[in-house]
């Protein structure tokens, strides 16, 4: 018998009432991490669900909204019979939880992440797990969030109508990929599969660069100016209010698709800057009737997050 | 008596339950103008609110909705009993429609516009009604809108927390400022006044380099990846869906200042650029601590626009 070939069924048990886990181990269980718990836990696909976290209070916030059945500041001992683990800290400390966390996985039990990068996530998982070739590990990046952060910030419905991009390994079990795909669709997510290479250049563009720019703009302008912006403004700066530790680590992990992406945003800018220095408008009026083009073909029926 | 020294008493009637205005003009009852008319019939300021516009089908609309109460195609017509005008079309507009509309304002009424920049306006506007000392002009700006146009997006609470700019000319009477001021306080806008200078200055930063700056980002992505983004990418480009020959109006009207600001905003992601590039991400944590403590202060706690 392969690897994890049993994987779905050792996972959801044999009776036919059976939920798609046994024990799921959520190592980080903030916004991500205890949206996830919450979606497994209403949607009914976890027998428990523990919270693994390095600060009491955050695991009791966990714990007080319902996203984890139980909480330990121990990471051996809370994926020690857990048939699915799922790694929801900043990458910052992926190293620093692998290193306690892989020794004491359960035999055949799989491994995924939520990270928002996914080339160098990908490296540093699998290096850890170099020793272990018995677990099967999956790599994927819900498509959602919010500005805010922490479990009390969590949703079970934070992945409806959202995306999932999957980026499985070559040596990912067809069960295992399924297994986490259908964990997704279930939440209400539709899952998209590419390389973690090609994830990377799209969420430089789609995500971080979008990030960038907003917490740009409210470099630009001075905060009693701020304050008679409208909707606009207030838009397209929300998710400034995002965790900057959180996003340094994106920034350091995806540096160079970023900066390409932002060098090709700057440009476009200047083309911008261009045309209104010339007085030549009908540059500018193209670019606008195309940027109006393609955002209103691109429908957003996503849940809407607000502040 | 001095010209509009009457004005509140002329424009209000008599009676002890007098309105605030007699019958109201409101050319161009688009998104913003028809909300002017649903907001002055909801806080019943008007006796009777007529739209004036370029096509049956948009006055229909109006009509509709109930934003105006009768309309007419003809600008002399609507304007000529009217204490108060508001003249609400694309400025490209403004220099066709004040000749025909000034020669037939009625004595000592009181013009105001609703446009996005001022410097411009303020000139054409008082050019046109040289041969009118009698005419009382005072140029606003309320922040709000949406991403949508047209009087089917015009809502009776859209200036409901949300900030209007006010520029009045050095020759604007008293009793015309705090008449104007009152009607945007009413319709629950905190109201601001600026030189037009320095309004064209300020708008370039908090509302006309965000709208570009939301275009970019959707000329910078594909149509493809868009799909995929979450709600940093939706919320940061929804004004991009802007109806472009406003926005183009807007950057004509103030070429010189919104270049100045995309300037100043392009420099501060070459910083970001820069910081990535050498890999001493201290200078971009700095910035990100910095955007979402401001980002933080500034609340906004004004009424959600959508898509």
């Amino acid at each position: 018998v392969p690897r994890n070939f049993a994987l779905a069924g050792r996972l959801a048990g044999s009776s036919s009432g059976a939920r798609m886990f046994g024990k799921v181990a959520i190592i980080g269980p903030g916004l991500i991490g205890a949206s996830v718990g919450l979606a497994l836990r209403r949607h009914n696909l976890a027998d428990s669900v523990i919270g693994i976290g390095r600060r009491e209070v955050s695991l009791q916030k966990a714990l007080d909204i319902g996203a984890v059945g139980s909480a330990t500041l121990d990471v051996a001992e809370g994926v020690a019979d857990a048939g699915l683990v799922v790694l929801a800290t900043p990458t910052s400390a992926f190293q620093h939880v692998l290193a306690a966390a892989v020794p004491a996985l359960h035999t055949d039990s799989v491994l995924t992440d939520v990270a928002s990068t996914k080339v160098r996530v990908v490296a540093t998982v699998t290096s850890a797990l170099r020793e272990r070739p018995d677990i099967a590990y999956m790599p994927t990046h819900p498509m959602a969030g919010s500005e805010r952060s922490g479990p009390l910030a969590a949703r079970a419905d934070l992945f409806e109508g959202s995306v999932c991009i999957l980026t499985p390994m070559t040596n990912t079990y067809p069960t295992t990929k399924s297994t986490i795909k259908k964990m997704w669709e279930t939440f209400g997510a539709r899952t998209v599969s590419m390389s973690p290479q090609l994830h990377d250049a799209l969420v430089a563009r789609i995500s971080h660069v979008p990030h960038l720019v907003a917490a740009a703009l409210m470099l630009l302008v001075r905060e009693e100016d701020a304050l008679l912006g409208g909707g606009g403004l207030r838009d397209t700066t929300r998710i400034a209010s995002a965790d900057p530790e959180l996003w340094l680590g994106i920034c350091r992990d995806n540096r160079e698709q970023i900066r390409l992406a932002l060098d090709q945003y700057g440009a476009i800018l200047r083309e911008m800057s261009d045309s209104l220095k010339t007085g030549d408008l009908g540059k500018l009026e193209h670019m606008l009737d195309e940027a109006k083009s393609k955002r209103d073909r691109t429908t957003y029926n996503r849940r809407a997050l607000r502040d």
